[in-house]
């Protein structure tokens, strides 16, 4: 458990090179600043704020829509003095600790998709409120015991497809619909590519997180009961590889090239899809799983460009999409499979689709009318590395001119 | 144990880090797909037919040469009734994945060795062949309890100096042979070194697989018994230690300058040196087994390089000599030591050199021979990046032209 | 346990990251190539000398100030004869391994702070006599039970805040005293940034240390008492978080920019400044001791540059001010806070220091007036990789010209 602590908050490496890795090298500063800053401030938030208010001690008569405000983490007492290695301690610190690896998660979902026109102030306020009430607030409906965990047939998911990917996919999409696109992406009604700068980092960041996801899925089976942590461990892998081997055959099939991008985001795309019922799946289910999720990848990429909306990374189509089909697929497959579940599922998307779009919304719509939330033409064209952070990510090398 | 197979998965990290910092910045992309293909395929595969091959039901009067072939991974069942977490589970889903893991290290062996020159096409159809058949059916001669687990003295390979390394030097070795070198490694009878491109990256490959051994070494003490657990990573790491400085001083006497890529594989000699009796082994013999395994990267490197085999990352050199030598040593030293064993050792060499080369000799030359199996002229001096993906590994770099 | 000893390792890529990532492209292979020769040397001292000289078998009346000098690592013999699952061999085995993977530590401190100038020959006999005999000795003083250990109020170093990072410190202090700043950095008395060549890099050595540290804290708690792991794992990452906060907060007021630098330096401040008492703390006493350890990051590297030494990547404020300041903290805050027991992290901290102080002393300045320690400038200008080693680690990409 204390290992799938240390693989979760790995991903955040994995994350920052997967986002820097697919933007241009004058906002790679910018990236890695912001994972850094959502990493440190995520568990710090943490810690103050959210852990109170997504495991909260709901009244006998709560209706269990929110949870507790207290500050400061709770400390286990015994005999009223503080006791750290107190009876329940176990579970409790490695529960927080494990959570709030996650928690920084949806934030940085939303940085890939408004990478490179973001400014900094704005995203990191953003940051503050999301992870540290946001996140908490929906993730107590149903792992504090909330409302959609006392529906007659619960809302299930395992690992977060929803309350994880859905609640930062949620958020980017309307981040990236008020932001608007960088400059050059959609001109003279043509979609213009822009290419990542170094590939191999993203590659290296896919890998990291699929191996995070060893913790973030194997760790979700609280009790490590060895049998049920290796099936879910084993579906997990299935559907990423399903993910990626479909989402590229669809790719060359349309395209007519390897597309190493689509491997990578088909991978992720079977990674969430599964999350929500990695523990619930034969391993003839996961393959199914990933390879719907590898199909929807390859539509969503080329719908969301469609829709003129311009998210950098395909954190949308990864996190958002895959997340809904993954949550969706619960009622569809496995141990779980029935209409009474598939109704729940849809219960729980929507109700996070509606709590995730409103609160996003109010917060950066709010910082655009305030303090603005895009940088100017001229920051935008010379790189935020340069004008937020007076740095350069590689000064000894010569790069091309954009 | 699950640990573990995290730990090997990350390998094929380590494994496309060495290769690309090994070889030019040209071919970079087309590396990564090979290596991403290789891991996902790989995992289907090995759910769909390796698993069943490799871990036969032998009969009772089989003479243990060739496995089952059953269509799809077997899943368990209770009174006829699929039950994931069904008794046998444990041990059943995590060593599949262990396994799955490993099988397929032996098409990124092959990968390294043909890297910059072959097609992606061929490349793809002998991995599916490689891993999915003639991998499990060599696997299953010992680990599967075949005919050379039922010798008089059992032939040992604790966790596949030969099972995995040599499986996947001897493809290496047909391979490179078939395919001849890169355009200006050998010209006017002068051998040419051409240096990779991101020496970083190909170290912390390095560093990288030596923390998958870990998990590899580690995890193939089956039953995780701590004390054979903990022996077994301290051979391990001293004879990593061992290979790296026996092979920068040999190399630094021959050649006088401290050579950094040769440190890196008389690391990697040393680990796979160690592979086949690591359990079996004192910590003095394994720093031993790893300072044997330096000296022998050295002369092997520069023996390849006289024989015109273009072996771009070293693959043979490290997988197919210290696999064969780290083998025989379970003869030589530790606990089986006994010319019985040596014996045995040298009859299991035999058969895996007999039906790696014959298998990987008649799926390569046959692609030779249809399809054709080398790039052109054009494309390999443009680089594979741009003719077979249409990407650039680094788009925002100047590079400097060849 | 064995898994902590892994994720160790993994930090001497995490080293090795941050080291090449804040320094210029043209030392890049002589960085890798002391980071790898750390870790196989070290590890082979360690196992021939330095783990019999740490955990000696104290005679009755030691005073405790040195341990036994034994050549090889002892075996443990059932009967007389060698038996490698003896009994004790759990504990044994891989106590040896998890702590020669610290031992390395020490001299990767140093070779950060002496980078870009100093000679390869003599880092290398620095790094056995300090690696292989200073280190144990010092070590063997609190680990192994010696004099600092019989303190009426014992000191204490849960995880080396003084016994690896000040060791380390110390004789970074002292190496670039003797040696002098690089060219260009303090010219005309102003002090001249010479910004790192690959900050990406530099950020994911920062996160692969923040994972090493899970391992390094938590494989500390020796007993695997799950409890006190993970409370000593949420303090280690909150006292990180904190740091990182503090320091970029402190440096944005200071110099008006977000330094992602200082943030990455802040964080292993934090984490440095939480080693010696992790398992004694609260959360609101670990975030207390990391944002003191971040403001102590911001104020000594401007001191550092004030005294004209040249520490290209800050491991002197990192490791030895925060590894003091962490010691001390002992005495302040958490479970063993009291007048003695500050006294007693006081009087630890002073023989260290004059023990590291001597030694290291000693050893460079012997050095420095026979071999010589630095390049020439000419070496220097053109880079320690052509040079030392002739080799380029990137020689594909264009250069800018210094």
């Amino acid at each position: 458990m204390m290992i799938c602590t240390a693989l979760v908050f790995f991903m955040h490496l994995g994350f920052a090179f997967l986002e820097i890795g697919l933007t241009r090298q004058k906002n790679t500063i910018n990236i890695l600043f912001k994972n850094i800053f959502i990493i440190t401030v995520g568990l710090l938030l943490y810690a103050l704020v959210g852990f109170n208010l997504m495991y909260p001690n709901w009244g006998a008569n709560s209706a269990g829509y929110l949870g507790d405000f207290i500050f400061g983490i709770s400390e286990p007492l015994k005999n009223g003095t503080l006791d750290l290695a107190y009876n329940q301690g176990y579970t409790y610190w490695t529960d927080f600790l494990f959570q709030g690896m996650f928690a920084a998660t949806a934030a940085t979902i939303v940085s890939g998709a408004v990478a490179e026109r973001m400014k900094i102030l704005p995203f990191m306020i953003f940051t503050v409120l999301y992870v540290g009430f946001v996140y908490p607030i929906a993730g107590s409906w149903k792992w504090g015991g909330g409302f959609l965990d006392q529906l007659a047939t619960p809302f299930y998911d395992f690992a977060g497809s929803t309350l994880v990917h859905s609640v930062g996919g949620w958020a980017a999409l309307v981040a990236v619909s008020l932001l608007g696109a960088r400059i050059g992406k959609f001109e003279n009604g043509k979609t213009q590519a822009i290419p990542g700068h170094n590939i191999p980092i993203a590659t290296a960041g896919v890998l990291i997180l699929w191996l995070g996801w060893f913790g973030f899925n194997g760790g979700s089976v609280l009790s490590a009961d060895p049998e049920l942590t290796s099936i879910t461990l084993v579906t997990t892998c299935l559907a990423a590889a399903a993910g990626g081997v479909v989402a590229v055959l669809a790719s060359t099939i349309m395209y007519k090239n390897l597309d190493l991008t689509m491997f990578l985001n088909g991978i992720l795309g079977g990674l969430v899809g599964i999350t929500a019922g990695a523990d619930q799946m034969s391993p003839m289910d996961a393959i199914l799983i990933g390879a719907v999720a590898g199909v929807l990848i390859v539509f969503a990429v080329s719908l969301i460009d469609k829709l003129k909306l311009d998210d950098p990374v395909g954190a949308i189509a990864v996190h958002l999409v895959c997340g809904i089909w993954g949550t969706l697929a619960v009622g569809l497959f496995g141990n779980l499979a029935s209409g009474a579940q598939f109704l729940s599922q849809l219960i729980g998307v929507a109700c996070y689709a509606v709590f995730c779009i409103a609160t996003s919304f109010i917060i950066i719509f709010t910082l655009k009318k305030t303090i603005g939330i895009r940088v100017s033409e001229k920051e935008e064209v010379e790189g935020l590395d340069a004008h937020e952070h007076g740095m350069d990510a590689y000064p000894d090398f010569r790069l091309n001119e954009y």
